[in-house]
């Protein structure tokens, strides 16, 4: 397998380069890979709502390097704690890495610590979720292969459907359901990669077929509206996404276009699997109506319309839990998905262990 | 109203500027209007597989006019019919266009005219073909609103949503679904018209868009993902589209993206309204299966893909007849649809009269 990056999605720089968070600048991908450094938290707000950095588990590492980022230049922590954690509304993991290295920069100072010494805590926090977000892309691929062996018994040649990008590009590690799909190309057993396009911002046909292009995994690009006909065609084995949030009841935001697929999916008898980590799940968000969805410019979707087009574009939607056919994280998978099986997947102890739990599989 | 057409959609151009066939580039639109002449049946050819012209009567009108041009340039008729028939095989109603003009012509030969009499039975019988098409354009204006009215009794303000595009850019006259949409529109019934943007070629975004525009309806872009948020919220009243074959089963094949949005409404309760010409329906396709899909080239897919990106690109797809809650025609409405109901419109007589069927329209 070729090492899909070329640069690094995320790095932290010291000076004299920093201090500075420097990413990779999605927006221009897969064109041109070049990096976009932010030098405060304002250039990394921005970043983040124009998409330079996106992908929930991601968002949740920037957020946290943002408050080391704004703790080394001596700036206002509570302030750029704040900014970061809305930039963007629906990914709760944005706001839980913020603050995270927030509580440690906290922490530190109540504990005596120093301004330097402080911010060198909020860093080695932003660092500690990088790595523990790099272990769980792992053990995610693993539970959620298991997890479709468990679904498709005896099922060697997967043909599977995803939407968005749920990659290297999203993560520490190796992604999300992404990270799945490549485990199982890995493994011999992908027979097609099927990728949404992913509108407006084309995520799919950008970045996720930048990724499988590059992991030489067997992939077709399609506009969002032609997976019906895949399903309707029995060329679709399971489909795979990511998650923005995941409410208590087990509701799923994720990226618009992603609640049709679970219609889709439900209509045709074809698993629809949910892989994010446990960060995701919002335990204080009840249920789907409760989760905020980002409403995103129009011109993203009027470009080629007629001068005066309006547009409806949120960017995200909301499947609720009885379409999820399993829920795949870190620590092991839901099926079903439910109030009690999500509670369980909280509270079950980040052991390492990655074992589809037999209690939790039953269905 | 403002009246849509600024030029001509199609025209017939005589000598001097013809004999020609002169269409309204279609793949400009919106940025300009401007006008592409076919001079010759190659030109045409070029004109139907490129999309300069298109949707499925508006097709049927220009293979007719293409044979009057074959027939008037002295070319060999049969093969002209032939290359205009096969330019793109789903729409029935191209095929069908081509016969009657050929016909028209054959039979003017056999009874003695010389080829220039035969050319103008050939002309005559495009027109006619083009006037009746603009007169079933109003019939199903008609008969799509009194099908609303039966489907959601009571309720007076709309929100439909419709997929590609269906109105004048499509047709002799006010066009399929777009053309009722408007018509609920001038009776002030219309609180919203949805329209999908229509990937890959944007047909809604680019066309659609231009025709609401123009006749100042309420409407709003999204992106075809999108349709699914809005079922969810119940901002969908009816889903209004088009067909490109229906098959004697009451299956019908329409513009990619179209059986998502038939599931959706299922899963929601939402009526899904299919509005084409009587001429659209094949007796001869028994069902959704026997219907040719046209595969387009990828590029208009992986414009934005990583170099080598091969894709899945089907330019149609097909919905069947069970989640099709009524086919609005010219002869009246079918509701439910089925090979018998489809059967009783093919054998209603065009008489004119667009009022729906009572024994069609018993559920």
């Amino acid at each position: 397998m070729t090492d899909v990056r070329m640069l690094p999605v995320l790095r932290w720089a010291d000076p004299p380069e920093g201090p500075a968070v420097v990413l990779l600048d999605q927006t221009r991908l897969p064109a041109e890979e070049v990096e976009r450094v932010c030098a405060d938290v304002p250039a990394l707000v921005e970043a983040v709502r124009s998409l330079v950095v996106r992908g929930a588990p991601l968002l949740g590492i920037a957020g946290a390097y943002g408050v080391a980022l704004a703790a080394a230049g001596g700036d206002d922590v509570t302030g750029a704690a704040r900014a970061l954690a809305e930039a963007r509304p629906t990914a709760v993991n944005l706001a839980r890495g913020v603050r995270r290295a927030e509580e440690a920069h906290r922490r530190a100072r109540a504990e005596g610590a120093d301004e330097q010494e402080a911010a060198w805590a909020a860093l080695a926090e932003a660092r500690a979720l990088h790595r523990e977000d790099a272990e769980a892309s792992a053990r995610m691929a693993e539970c959620g292969q298991e997890t479709l062996r468990t679904l498709l018994p005896g099922r060697r040649a997967l043909r599977l459907l995803t939407h968005c990008n749920t990659g290297v590009l999203v993560s520490g590690g190796g992604g999300t359901a992404f990270g799945v799909a490549r485990r199982v190309h890995r493994d011999g057993g992908l027979e097609r990669l099927w990728v949404d396009e992913t509108r407006p911002l084309l995520q799919g046909a950008r970045l996720t077929a930048y990724e499988a292009e590059r992991d030489g995994m067997p992939y077709r690009v399609l506009v969002d509206g032609a997976a019906g006909s895949l399903f309707a065609a029995g060329a679709v084995d399971a489909v795979l996404i990511g998650a923005d949030r995941i409410a208590a009841d087990g509701s799923v935001a994720n990226k618009v276009g992603s609640f049709p697929l679970a219609v889709l999916a439900r209509h045709h008898g074809v698993p629809f699997v949910v892989v994010a980590p446990v960060s995701t799940i919002d335990p204080a968000t009840p249920d789907g109506s409760a989760i905020e969805i980002e409403q995103r410019p129009g011109h993203e979707v009027t470009r080629d319309a007629p001068v005066g087009a309006e547009a409806y574009n949120p960017a995200f939607d909301v499947t609720p839990a009885q379409l999820v056919t399993a829920l795949v994280t870190e620590r092991g998978a839901a099926h079903p998905v439910g109030a009690d099986t999500v509670a369980d997947l909280c509270s079950t102890p980040p052991t390492g262990t990655s074992r589809v739990r037999d209690g939790m599989m039953n269905s």
